[in-house]
């Protein structure tokens, strides 16, 4: 099907082409932009329908928006703008460059330009930047009948029509009820005996990841955002929410990874964005690793009487690395997942000693039988080794355990203490052990 | 709130606690249950309303299921299993034991047990699992109004009535149609004229991964599930697919650092189940770091001559992991949300080369500052830790970058080539480049 478009954009079948994009979904239509240059993008997009175009600029990504708004005419601009739905274009206008903005502005109502700037201005990790405006009000004193003839005459541009939200004359949010009551309970009722007053709202500054959390653990479709007056400001719809899970995902990824978290697409990253986002945790985890120098440094004339000792700190290293790794991974997942509290730092801690001892015994024996069958080594080395193998382990994984959870007692993002972090303050104590081991051992 | 209800039931004051849990909703008593041994988990559970007991009953976790289960009278668990939905109850049943499972076929009618041996059936990760088969279904020759009517009289058992589903005769699925055009569209309008027939629906075997990101793109609220002939089987709604949207991120997570993924949470494993999944990969892993000894010892002489060389091992081998760990992550990652495919193999090389030289260089230069005027290291031994650094972390990224898109278009899954894999592989190669180079330059 994509094929197909970019052979008719290309062939210039312009006619066959129109058709062709009608039959298909806005979704579809914006994936193919991925495969397009600059020119053949504006083009492609010139060639939707008005009530499409929209529809298929809120799908695509903001570099391929800012490609298209330089491009076309003014009007034709406001005419897109019109049709998207606010949180669309606060999302849109969010990544365009101050004259786009400044364009948008000025086409704007007063009202509109007011609302756009106080949309603009919320925090991008906080609830109102998720918020759409396009919701449906109700009053307490309707009936039911009521109601659904206020939604048939509204419901057309609103986001959802699924949950409607019954206001006062403040805009205060006293109540919200679903059309599935509205369709199932009887037409003379009054929307104050069918709303529920009970419900879940969130406020403007609320961190998107407490509302996400939200919706998962109430199995909601929309939540309503007030405002410190208890005023209706906005919704948030369940397919923001899963953009959002995805983000707080991905943020948490990079961060484990020991890099700075960055919401753009990696393919459209540039050189210098990219590496400015890895250096600055490499350089201090490279820092932090040259403790180890010291420590062998240190142990110099141990390994200048026994060089081959130097042969298996890789294998300790990785090892130690991948246990601490396995273990922090765990933990701080449970903890995005709220699976895992702080409180239970303990159970943790119990939990990764006994797992760590299983772990590390099956390792260090295997690890010893290795060495003495195939490597034939001396049985003080393969000991030395073995023993520090199991220590390390131990070591690594009760260590790599617990300090996610210090981390989020200190209001530290847990994710920053994985794999990397874990791997560098185990190392140094893993060749602490290995060369007390070997001295005492080999009586060196 | 939670707190209270734990304190009202040490004090067995079970009155008020019954009036307590009438206000509450059913996710946060579910929350309760986490804080309870099994003795209390029991009472309260039949302290609750019995509406409300199959609502909370559904937000436990399988352990807190199947204690309860062991414990309730057997009607009291039919009444139960009778109001849970359809998709609940099969997500109980597949990690109840085979007796609870036994038990709740014996009273099930014949049809029913037909279906649920149907859905058991289903593989774990595919979207049959996950359909619930209480939706609403209207023909084609019904009109609005009729089909408003049909909804009123059914639609209190529905999981959802806000998508329904046009059948024919045979059950195969003709048409979707949204509450929303039923509310909005006029009475006396055909369901034929209003359904949409070009929709998009799933198969029972598609994957969930799929199936979620069917959802991602079209923002759906639910997708119909059907057989090899069309026939309408079960549909899979939105908050189901946020489970599985978490689920494969935490299968992610524990494939990348190295683990057996596991759905079983941590705090309720068992120390050899949480062993088991660890040991494998450590192992392979182990085993395969071990080809660093043999580098070590081929160039044992040069250790010999030079034991310092050693001490800065560790923070080559850090420094290559971190830098891989960081590119695999955000490949696989990228194209865990498609935003990166198998076609883009060279824009990753290329840009992962491009990166990994600014990256390389920058830290490159700053360590051999570093150990020109921190460590008075000989001028000799700076160059050739810092050219070792550059060219490792060039090596690591480019690696680090192309290996999970490799194994992607070998059919593996892309996790695997995370961190514990990447450092393993470069940490061979870097010892080569760094005893290479150590000889060239310091003449050894």
């Amino acid at each position: 099907m994509q094929d197909k478009i970019i052979q008719l954009l290309e062939e210039k079948k312009f006619a066959l082409l129109k058709q062709e994009l009608k039959e298909m979904r806005a979704a579809d239509i914006a994936e193919v932009f991925d495969e397009l240059d600059k020119k053949n993008s504006v083009i492609l997009f010139r060639l939707l329908a008005k009530d499409e175009a929209a529809d298929v600029f809120s799908h695509l990504a903001s570099h391929q928006q800012r490609d298209i708004v330089e491009a076309i005419h003014e009007t034709h601009l406001d005419e897109i703008i019109e049709e998207l739905f606010f949180d669309d274009m606060i999302d849109f206008l969010e990544e365009m460059p101050a004259n786009v903005v400044k364009r948008v502005l000025a086409s704007s109502t007063e009202e509109e330009r007011k609302l756009i700037n106080q949309f603009l201005n919320y925090p991008e990790n906080a609830a109102g930047s998720w918020m759409t405006i396009e919701y449906v009000d109700l009053r307490k004193e309707m009936t039911v009948k009521q109601a659904m003839n206020h939604i048939k005459k509204i419901g057309l541009d609103k986001e959802t029509i699924y949950t409607c939200y019954v206001l006062n004359n403040k805009r205060k949010l006293e109540g919200i009820v679903s059309l599935r009551k509205l369709v199932l309970f009887d037409d003379d009722l009054l929307i104050a005996d069918v709303m529920n007053d009970d419900f879940i709202a969130g406020h403007t500054l609320d961190d998107q990841e407490e509302v996400a959390s939200l919706f998962k653990k109430y199995d909601l479709l929309t939540l309503p955002i007030v405002d410190k007056e208890d005023r209706l400001v906005g919704i948030i719809t369940i397919d923001d929410i899963i953009d959002v899970i995805d983000q707080e995902t991905t943020e948490d990824f990079q961060k484990m990874a020991a890099m700075e978290p960055s919401e753009e697409e990696y393919l459209y990253s540039g050189t210098f964005a990219l590496a400015r986002r890895r250096i600055p945790w490499l350089l201090l985890l490279m820092v932090s690793a040259t403790f180890t120098e010291g420590i062998i440094g240190r142990f110099e004339d141990i390994l200048q009487a026994v060089a081959i000792l130097a042969a298996s700190i890789p294998m300790l290293m990785d090892t130690a690395g991948n246990a601490g790794s396995q273990s922090s991974t765990l933990i701080i997942r449970g903890m995005a997942l709220g699976e895992i509290e702080l409180e239970d730092y303990l159970k943790v801690f119990w939990s990764e000693l006994r797992v760590s001892f299983v772990v590390g015994a099956a390792l260090g024996l295997l690890n010893f039988l290795r060495m003495m069958i195939f490597v034939r080594a001396e049985i003080g080395f393969a000991i030395t080794v073995s023993v520090t193998l199991v220590l390390t382990i131990m070591m690594a994984k009760v260590v790599g355990g617990t300090l996610p959870i210090a981390a989020k007692k200190m209001k530290l993002d847990p994710a920053i203490m994985a794999g990397p972090m874990i791997t560098t303050i185990v190392d140094a104590l893993a060749l602490i052990v290995y060369f007390n081991i070997a001295s005492a051992l080999l009586g060196l």
